[in-house]
């Protein structure tokens, strides 16, 4: 699913539907934040767009927990179109005729970037647990890594939601000078109690599955499919809001059914939805994986980081930022941006914020939702043109 | 755990900790929502204080999903304190001196009550998954012939949290006569998609554990431990509300700890705590109940019973209602709680509301609460006085 690094592709002129990928960190090995040294870690990306004469027209976007640097092909796996594609495109919100658009698959991932279920090559066998457990800021780490690579000193803009908006403010945190911009969508500066607690369920139910092997199961031909479905049920419920559960599904029966079952099948259809969910995402997804990532977000704290003053995480700060939350997210609430954007003012930071009216949760920002890309579309067009790039009428 | 019913039991004098038993149907089959007939049911339950001459002083308390009838007694396989003696006892708001309060444990259940681990006479070995799927209009109808038992045609009260208030809103519904009053507490009169979603991630953990041998585990001599322990931990995050979880655990590690462990070990209190009501859970509580309980939970919707419309549930009701919320419980939020007022309203019932400020989330019903129990003491003095029974000074 990777294909190598070329001269055309990091200008953008031959996009690979498949995606790019790169060997990085064998000029210094990768230092992770538990102490381990990676000797060199692949990358798989995605670029859209042109980088344009003096590279300052990249726009960095990070993805969330499940997700990966399709941002706008279809899924090698699924076949699905990607996960941006409302956004990312000729002429679009995240415009690919006007920027040089950036995605890569975070360090831990499953979708081409080293992680759990790769070869460790000092066993020749899979990491499986024996993969270093790494943070937002290693992810982050290997992301600028990936622009050393590509050249780039300073992106135009970091753009993410949920995780990725973590991994957002972890590059404004780690590399202030080399963000000009940044979007932190839907998430916060430290992982709630609550938030763990859910991830914490997660991974006990993939650990619980006798098919985890203590983590080595490829090694054994088998997958904690089981235990990996009920982690993304008990995931998904916390991506949409009680009101959008109740309007997609209320407590309607599944089509074929005029009664209960008086049975354990899916007589609702929320749970027939739910059960689905649980199991195309093992299809496309790795249980260790999801543990590694999982325990990512749960360990970032970016005020900790900081002598436990946020404020301290951006002093100084030259970057212009948006800060954008949606009213019925209840995982990522909206005082947690609120945290965010009062440590930016703290420090006198140029920073917009905006709570979008929304019934749909925390995936509302991977969803259609106007208000939400107006405010983005304003905020891009006003960064562009403070960072002196060519403005919408005329192109690029 | 049970001892047989007698004529001194009824009447209080001579309580037993460990519970009293009957077995009842044995003159009419119960007849379940399912169709299925159970020619008998054993009912395991327990009193406290004394039913006055005219019967006139029974308060019947409803326990919720993992409840069971030993209010005020020490839990016989756990030695914890009965979960609600901070309000049943001598001089207590549900005072032993002046009421005979009633609390059985409900069909499908696990201590005692004829569940899926007892025996099917018919075959002679643990129902298991031939247990038939159970209704809240079951458990009412079981707990409505223990008071034909016990010679008690109408309660003065009849009281509960949760699933014990769905329970009681029923009891309003199928015996309006025998209700003079009901205090449904943290409930609602249908179960949402969010809430049966949550049911679901449970149950699929339970049946995905390969020792739930599709029900039949008790033959196996094998227990769904694993399983059931993560249904547990996914539910009681529903138990808490965001701000209770902060104030309690926050990001704060473990005593032993002052770093990270990199590992997937529990790092932070919430974890260890979470990973605790699982494992203890399992000791006490039988996954096939689990399944059932929750399933006669999401089947509950009391408008749907009633044409579509909630009010006519109540429809020429003279009960005297107290229908209490708390502000910050997510599981049964207060519009549910409105949404009953609002029926009740809608046939000129005898209704009172109360939302409870706090920010202990749904379990706050169970904890201590002094504006829960001001109101509480409050509505049940006033509804004493008008059932004449004698008033609090002076004693019974």
């Amino acid at each position: 699913m990777s294909a190598p690094t070329s001269a055309s592709a990091v200008d953008g002129s031959d996009h690979n539907p498949l995606g790019l990928s790169v060997e990085l960190g064998l000029d210094r090995p990768i230092r992770l934040d538990c102490g381990v040294e990676m000797p060199s870690v692949n990358v798989a990306y995605q670029t859209y767009g042109r980088l344009n004469a003096d590279k300052s027209n990249a726009i960095l976007i990070c993805h969330a927990l499940t997700g990966d640097h399709y941002v706008a092909d279809p899924h090698p796996l699924t076949g699905k179109p990607g996960w941006w594609i409302d956004l990312v495109g000729p002429g679009k919100l995240l415009d690919t005729d006007r920027y040089f658009l950036i995605c890569s698959n975070v360090l831990g991932g499953c979708m081409g970037t080293t992680g759990p279920k790769d070869i460790n090559p000092a066993t020749g066998q899979p990491w499986g647990q024996g993969f270093p457990v790494i943070t937002i800021g290693d992810m982050v780490q290997v992301q600028a890594r990936l622009l050393d690579h590509l050249g780039i000193d300073q992106l135009f803009c970091a753009i993410g939601g949920s995780m990725g908006g973590m991994q957002v403010l972890e590059w404004c945190a780690s590399y202030p000078d080399r963000v000009f911009s940044a979007v932190p969508i839907a998430t916060a500066a430290r992982h709630s109690a609550q938030n763990i607690a859910f991830h914490e369920v997660g991974r006990q139910a993939i650990i619980a599955d006798p098919d985890w092997k203590n983590g080595e199961y490829l090694l054994h031909d088998t997958r904690p499919q089981r235990g990996l479905a009920v982690a993304r049920m008990a995931a998904h419920i916390t991506y949409l809001s009680e009101t959008a559960l109740h309007r997609k599904f209320g407590r309607n029966l599944q089509g074929d059914r005029d009664a209960f079952s008086y049975g354990f099948g899916a007589d609702f259809q929320v749970e027939s939805y739910l059960r689905h969910q649980g199991s195309t995402f093992v299809d496309r997804f790795d249980a260790n994986s999801y543990l590694y990532i999982t325990r990512a977000m749960d360990y970032f704290d970016l005020a900790a980081e900081h002598d436990g003053v946020l404020a301290n995480a951006f002093r100084g700060t030259k970057t212009r930022f948006c800060v954008a939350s949606f009213s019925s997210d209840w995982l990522f609430p909206t005082p947690e941006s609120r945290a965010v954007v009062h440590a930016l003012n703290a420090v006198a930071a140029n920073v917009s914020f905006v709570e979008i009216q929304s019934d749909k949760g925390h995936d509302a920002f991977l969803l259609d939702e106007p208000e939400f890309h107006a405010t983005l579309g304003g905020f891009i067009e006003g960064a562009a043109r403070h960072r002196g790039l060519p403005a919408r009428v005329g192109g690029s």
